[in-house]
């Protein structure tokens, strides 16, 4: 385990916001940057589906993180200036309590045994680290994807409690596309014979069902426009060409690389937890419209930025999402970006978001 | 078996043109109206990759066909007026020979011995059926999705055999978005464990991995935008509310409700064959490019359709096409229908779609 993860243990019962609760869970996390003397340089990151709490590098972990270019010294998440925390969320299996856990009352592994989650409890186990490093009030809260929706748990449950907020290609709630997109990977895993109802050994997960998945995943995190113009009808170079129904094209080349890298560094039934937790989080779950959601909010300023191309998250949901926010907090900007590689935008194409991120936070003068 | 479909066996040796030869190939066909004394009133109509040859009902067979209100009395393709052919894609399941078919060389089902199909083959195929029939020149080829790309080929290799072509949400070759799709869905089949490398018994398909592919299918014949506007957020009602992960949204069961009814019916390994062919084919092999493709057409009129929504078949892509066909046929028309169920409206939006057809073919006076 690296070096720069800490862990807080939150003692007692965790009641889950679906019903059911687990006990004192561990929540992983990393921080870059120094809090000041008034606590009042936080900023919150919610990362996506997958990710771990390793966003950047820092001299105890010099690995390069999730979001490396983003993060740092002189960077729009400028650890020079601010105190910069990444949580794992909560079921997930980078140090955070979750599905692949064993369970203190039982001495076994959750499984599906863990109750339902929800954006709601990762959004509660990032609160209970925030309280942990005595933060009263964050400078902001930052959320790329998944984690645009439990960055807006955050600031819904909590009002008051962050400054600003920042979602990047993330939205209110999903919408049925994405529903039945994030459905079907999870019955590919659940269809594998090597899922066993959630019981596979860990030595023998059903990597072929998360394959698959993570195809489907790809498909849908990028854009047609951008393969138009990377692979054309390309054929593939691949020695092994594979089967004679697949691997002719440089496209299904590019898919099963992504695929075998992917797949084993994430616990299946974790995966299932938290893409699950992605279809119910629903802003309009609070007071019964995405209006009396919205007015829940305290927010001094916010920044909403998507990318036209993202179909997973589509461009008039951040549209929404900002139409929204200013209705209750006026300093509130939209920015789309006009990036060809879809939703993953915000990981490759790094150079087209930190302009506005430095904007936001006065960080450097890059744009 | 119906009694609307006609066969036709083309004795002898039928050499694939991707290399490999079957044995008197059967072709299954439907025909609907009467073809003139001159016999120049026929119109060929390709299909889909997973329809049969009965496009409409008629008095031999009067359930309704996959393009009920498109072919028959008074419709736009008038039976009164044409003489309609369909044939069923060689290398499906429905009365022609494919990969389930027995081969009478070895007395065994062909299976994955069956040589790599093209849509060349199955356009040669339905030109054997026209030849049978003693047509020298058809009045139209008519294609839809993959049959589009099959009549495509039809005329490309035989210039001058059809005075008009209509191309219906198709393309010049598939984009590397649709390939990914359709290479995930052969690999959601090949995956199952019930599929055996094909061998999978008559009366035990993998019917998991078809089911996932079917869904998958769903996702990208139809809309965001019209799932949007149809399901929202709305939860599912079936009382059978399936794992914790899954079924509780409405568009998830209207996936499961598809996919239950749809699977089944076709064959596997066919569906492998079929989708392979789709990604295959190519215009621009007719000379190199898809200029030189298009100049060895020679038509008189063509009408290309396609959908704002169709994220399978792109408009731009319809575009291309229309493009292309204008230069070397100067009477081509290009209509972009703004229907809301993307690929899929040419089979549910035929309001949308008759109008077109009828002025193409001054059949009727909906327009």
């Amino acid at each position: 385990m690296s070096k720069a993860r800490k862990t807080v243990t939150l003692d007692g019962p965790f009641r889950m916001h679906r019903g059911g609760c687990i006990q004192s869970p561990t929540l992983a996390y990393e921080t870059w940057g120094e809090l000041d003397a008034e606590r009042s340089n936080a900023i919150l990151v919610f990362s996506g589906l997958s990710p771990s709490a390793h966003a950047a590098s820092s001299s105890e972990d010099q690995s390069p993180g999730w979001w490396e270019d983003m993060i740092g010294s002189g960077l729009p998440l400028d650890s020079d200036r601010f105190f910069i925390i990444c949580v794992n969320s909560l079921g997930s299996c980078f140090g955070s309590t979750g599905p692949a856990s064993v369970d203190p009352v039982t001495g076994k592994p959750y499984r599906l045994d863990f109750p339902v989650l929800t954006l709601e409890d990762v959004a509660e186990g990032a609160w209970g680290v925030v309280q942990h490093l005595g933060i009263d009030k964050l400078h902001a809260v930052v959320g790329c994807s998944m984690g645009g929706m439990s960055g807006l748990a955050y600031c819904v449950r909590h009002p008051g409690s962050a400054s600003a907020f920042v979602s990047i290609s993330s939205a209110t709630r999903a919408e049925p596309f994405s529903i039945a997109v994030r459905s079907l990977q999870r019955e590919m895993i659940r269809s594998d014979p090597k899922w066993q109802d959630g019981n596979y050994a860990e030595s023998d997960p059903p990597l072929s069902g998360q394959r698959l998945a993570r195809k489907l995943g790809m498909i849908t995190y990028r854009s047609a426009e951008e393969w138009r113009a990377r692979f054309g009808r390309e054929r593939s170079t691949d020695e092994v060409r594979g089967s004679q129904f697949k691997s002719e094209f440089a496209v299904e080349s590019y898919l099963e690389n992504n695929a075998q890298k992917f797949t084993g560094g994430f616990d299946a039934n974790c995966y299932l937890y938290l893409s699950h937790a992605s279809d119910l989080f629903d802003l309009a779950e609070y007071g019964g419209s995405l209006d009396a959601g919205f007015r829940r909010l305290k927010l001094d300023r916010a920044l909403v930025i998507g990318v036209r191309t993202d179909i997973l998250f589509p461009i008039h949901q951040q549209e929404e999402l900002a139409t929204g926010l200013a209705k209750v907090c006026p300093d509130t900007k939209f920015v789309r970006l006009d990036c060809l590689r879809g939703h993953d935008s915000f990981l490759v194409e790094m150079d087209a978001f930190r302009p506005v991120l430095c904007g936001f936070f006065e960080s450097c003068d890059c744009d």
